[in-house]
């Protein structure tokens, strides 16, 4: 290979100039600084790895800010950050106060929208351009670049379908790689591969006339005593721009997306096409990395994101969700992940009960769920990344008698808001919602914090919150859910690893709306914590204890309903109350104990701990709750504050 | 005509045995039915006389309700329920005990589900289905009828795309009338009206083969030196299926909507099929009404609904909006409806600011933004029913300079929730939400009541919210809201007839986050209103002069960020603070106020009133605000109750 290019290139000025032969060796060169930094320092892989060349081409083709590069999602805009200036930044990607996850826009002028969630990107273009058609900044050319898994959002098809009506002068670039995170599924993704695996489309541009000469024979399924494989022959010709040429967008492909002089070719067509074009490529999830490319489907899920030194020490170590803990292992027990419990714990409640059924969008193993598909594969549904169809899904299995469990994670559940509002709540029906990832998840930072639901679950009427402390109560609150036959209920519990408590034999139910006392106190403070916020008023209490006061622990379970009788008892007993929640404290758990109160005439003091009034950013779970006070110390330090102090009687 | 049918018809079991010719009459009949009682009454009108025929054959061919029809929005389901045995009951739809505006889970074994947000059927139906695959309930035909106009929201293409993945065996009827309330837009229209208006399609299952000859001769975009003409009509022939074939659908089409005969042929090969089959039917919105039938688009979106008496008296008066009021009339000038006064002055924003661009979702004229349209059709956007292509459309909009207004109502906002959150707030963009029908909404009861949003919205980081007391803060708020530029911002106001406040010369700009005192009281109590409420606290306060009281009146005008001096004030100059706001109580206004009161360290004694922790019925609104209590009557009882008690100091 001749000399390096990637050293020299400080932002996408630099790629002006160079031949298609040096950009497509800047782009096995940005390549290869990807697998060396991810690799070290872990973050997502596989898509990143087949955006390289694709991010050369665009940043050689545009004038990048003035031209709108919208990466949908982000998780596939590495190789985008190294060209645009953070060549020498990605190796603190993901960690506090380095660069974030996905794109933002105050973290780079070439980021020009945020994303975590999917499908947003063509959506926002159109609006770019529309009002850049408006006189409004300077115009430039508007390219999104969304995957396949990402088409199966309804937002994509809602933005299609309004560019082509405007016939918004803007570029889609559909990287097809045949997979989201977890391999798609569904009938867009079985059109995606017949396109994608028939070698004749590949030349469909040169070559289409010689299916001419095969038409008569067969022309679709209004001639079905025409032979059934000519017909195949000529829907598949068809089929690649139809979807799209029928909301009038123009089409082209599919294009080599490893190759950049291709990908810049069709590029400039279709920019200068001036009119909605879909450039239609087709890459290779972790291409270039021998465990990913050649792992298959499985392969690729699981580089997906990659683990710290998963390649610096020679054992590749995807970050892959942890296998179910071995029983009698010699090394000391690690506590087993939230959603392992739970994945194992819906299996049981599938065999126990078969009206259960499990439902994903597009999260197989993030939910846990892929333990589900594997022993019970007829009771696991993925809808694909389509959370509202999961809720309406689950509304008509419900209606027809059977006990669907919607495994979402919490901020991923926003999308289905109305769903769960308008067709769940309302109707009243047997919906159990699962909220893995609820409270901050870390790495991924604000887009991907389950901050809200308690709040914007809340206020619904019908439905039922609780949040287990432990796995064990995770068992408990799940059987629970699927006994429950009264309307919707929603558990949520955290990202990552449980407590350590003995998973219980057989699991039992709770009475709806009970919390308990854990810990009696001296009657000065009680702490009453709800889901993760148990764990954080046990490890306050301790640190109380060394300052004298023994405090009450109490864990809610419910945030709905609240549990009358205790919090009237806690506040009834001590001089003050302290509710600690993992959400945002407005409308929140803490809000609703003293709703609860206040409903019953009580007078009451409250503290309340959670999270602030802003969008928290990304970094380690505990620099994070380091940073909002969402830890012992800060919690204890708040209750010595407020009772040494001659506060008034109630706040 | 012979003798009448319908008197005889109790439910779908009576249609058994009819011949073809006798269902067509039935269909006559019925719509001769709902015409003279919808005219008489008022209510959902066009959209019911389009789909007599339908629901005539699918009673006919179907066994319901172990065969489930579902249908989408459900205001095109009066034939159904003429037809399942609710006749008789059809003059007290939308009345306060009436029958319900939509379909109603409660109200018939035959509504299969509640619906009155677009979109839902066909995702409900495969919930439906593919539990009775796995042996759930009676094992039946699952039919999901949707309009052409539901078929923009994404969550359609999400059930289509899995039914199409899993081989659901279910029929989709595609009820095309080229309409949803408004005339429909984007390209997804254009599709239905290629297929609709060619005349050669109608014939296609059968002369399909005269276009053969031409094929080679014009073969798609790829071939473009060929003739473009030729090329369309490949195309056309191959159209009307293609979007539903390449995702796995069978298609069947177009079939005449009124024609009962070839309706039933249709469904039961459809049905029998037993694989995801789309029944594409033609209709005419307002068929067999000469007033909405001959006025065009203009008349079909006029005769959505009716007015009460609208026909019996000779004088059609369809329920469109009211007129601007005319200066100077002789009669005493009613108050404009917010609808109107909003769209008015969003056109004098637009006029003011060239940046400024007003958004609806298919909800023209209920927005007001048919004003804008029709005086700066530049600035104005429809973009379907598509609320979340709304939000991430306005979102692009704002990033470019823009200053968009989404015009939604509240309960339809659910839909864009998660665009709100991740692509609004988190990225702190300019957005404007302008939501109609906040609070409840009156005869369309609970599907439409805009109850949730102060909630939901409260929870967010960056948010602002805000609620004019008449329709001249809605013009000062509108423009308050346009000069903001730190992020979202959103207001809420009533439906139906503002206060009759005079409108001002010019709007002036509220500083964010100040309510102001409108009147001073004796210090017993204060009466904090937001929104809506403020006119309840006024009503409230002149009951209570009567009891020797002088409340203090207040309007908070912002809901976030709350006005914390004035309520700290209001606390401590007062016995009692009640707030007042028409919107769920929980994680309300109300609450804000405590959660401000109690970030201080203030304690406060407050009493809320608003909208309780269930979902409320449909019916007149005064009959709804006297059921829960929202009258001034009902606030001065509670107010008497707590001031004469001997309530603890704070509750």
């Amino acid at each position: 290979m001749s000399e390096p290019i990637l050293p020299r290139v400080e932002g996408p000025e630099d790629l002006k100039g160079l031949s298609d032969e040096q950009l497509q060796q800047l782009a096995q060169e940005v390549r290869e600084h990807i697998i060396e930094t991810v690799g070290e320092i872990g973050g997502h892989f596989g898509a990143n790895l087949g955006t390289c060349e694709l991010a050369v081409a665009l940043h050689s083709v545009l004038e990048s800010p003035r031209d709108k590069i919208l990466w949908d999602v982000g998780h596939q805009a590495y190789p985008h950050k190294v060209l645009t200036g953070r060549r020498d930044q990605l190796a603190t990607i993901r960690k506090y106060g380095g660069l974030t996850p996905f794109c933002a826009i105050e973290e780079s002028e070439h980021d020009i929208m945020g994303a975590g969630h999917a499908s947003t990107s063509i959506g926002y273009g159109v609006g770019l351009k529309e009002a850049m058609r408006r006189g409004q900044g300077e115009d430039g050319a508007v390219v999104a670049v969304i995957g396949d898994g990402a088409m199966t959002g309804g937002v994509a098809f809602e933005a299609i379908h309004q560019a082509g009506g405007l016939g918004t002068p803007m570029v889609v670039v559909l990287n097809d790689n045949g997979m989201s995170i977890s391999p798609n599924v569904g009938a867009l993704s079985r059109y995606f591969n017949r396109v994608r695996l028939n070698p004749k489309l590949w030349k469909a541009r040169e070559g289409g006339e010689e299916f001419l000469t095969k038409l008569p024979a067969g022309i679709g399924d209004r001639f079905a005593h025409l032979g059934p494989q000519l017909k195949e022959s000529i829907k598949a010709f068809w089929a690649p721009g139809m979807l799209w040429e029928e909301l009038d967008w123009a089409y082209m492909g599919v294009i080599d997306g490893h190759d950049v002089h291709a990908l810049r070719e069709a590029l400039s067509e279709a920019i200068a096409a001036e009119r909605p074009v879909v450039v239609h490529i087709s890459t290779v999830k972790g291409k270039g990395f021998a465990p990913s490319e050649e792992g298959g489907l499985e392969g690729m899920e699981k580089w997906h994101a990659a683990k710290p030194k998963s390649i610096a020490n020679g054992a590749p170590a995807p970050s892959a969700p942890a296998a179910k803990p071995t029983a009698g292992a010699a090394a000391p027990a690690k506590p087993p992940q939230y959603t392992q419990v739970f994945g194992n714990a819906l299996v049981e409640e599938c065999r126990r009960d078969e009206r259960v059924v499990g439902i994903t969008a597009a999260m197989n193993s993030g939910t846990g769920l892929n333990i589900l598909q594997k022993e019970l594969p007829e009771r696991y549904f993925d809808v694909g990344i389509a959370e509202q169809q999961a809720i309406l899904f689950a509304s008509g299995l419900a209606l027809q008698g059977c006990k669907p469990v919607a495994a979402i994670y919490s901020t991923f559940l926003q999308r289905a808001y109305d769903q769960i509002v308008h067709d769940v709540a309302l109707q009243r029906l047997n919906v159990v919602f699962a909220m893995d990832r609820a409270g901050l998840v870390g790495d991924d930072g604000p887009t991907h914090h389950g901050v809200f639901d308690i709040a914007y679950l809340r206020a619904l009427p019908n439905m039922v919150l609780m949040a287990p402390r432990d796995e064990a109560e995770l068992v408990h609150m799940l059987h629970t859910a699927l006994l429950y036959d009264d309307g919707p209920i929603a558990l949520r519990y955290p990202r990552g690893e449980a407590v350590g408590t003995p998973l219980p034999a057989a699991p039992r139910a709770i009475p709806i709306g009970t919390g308990e006392i854990l810990r009696e106190g001296d009657g000065k403070v009680a702490l009453l914590g709800y889901g993760s916020g148990v764990g954080k008023a046990l490890d306050a209490a301790a640190l109380l204890a060394d300052h004298g006061i023994r405090a009450t622990v109490a864990d809610a379970r419910f945030a709905k309903p609240i549990d009358a009788g205790l919090v009237a008892q806690l506040q009834a007993e001590h001089d003050l109350l302290v509710t600690i929640e993992e959400g945002v404290l407005t409308g929140g758990f803490g809000t609703g104990v003293w709703e609860t109160l206040s409903d019953s005439g009580i007078a009451s003091r409250i503290l309340r701990v959670g999270l602030p009034d802003r969008f928290v950013t990304h970094g380690a779970p505990p620099l994070l709750h380091e940073e909002v006070g969402f830890t012992g110390q800060a919690i204890a330090d708040r209750v010595l504050a407020a009772v040494g102090s001659r506060a008034p009687a109630t706040a």
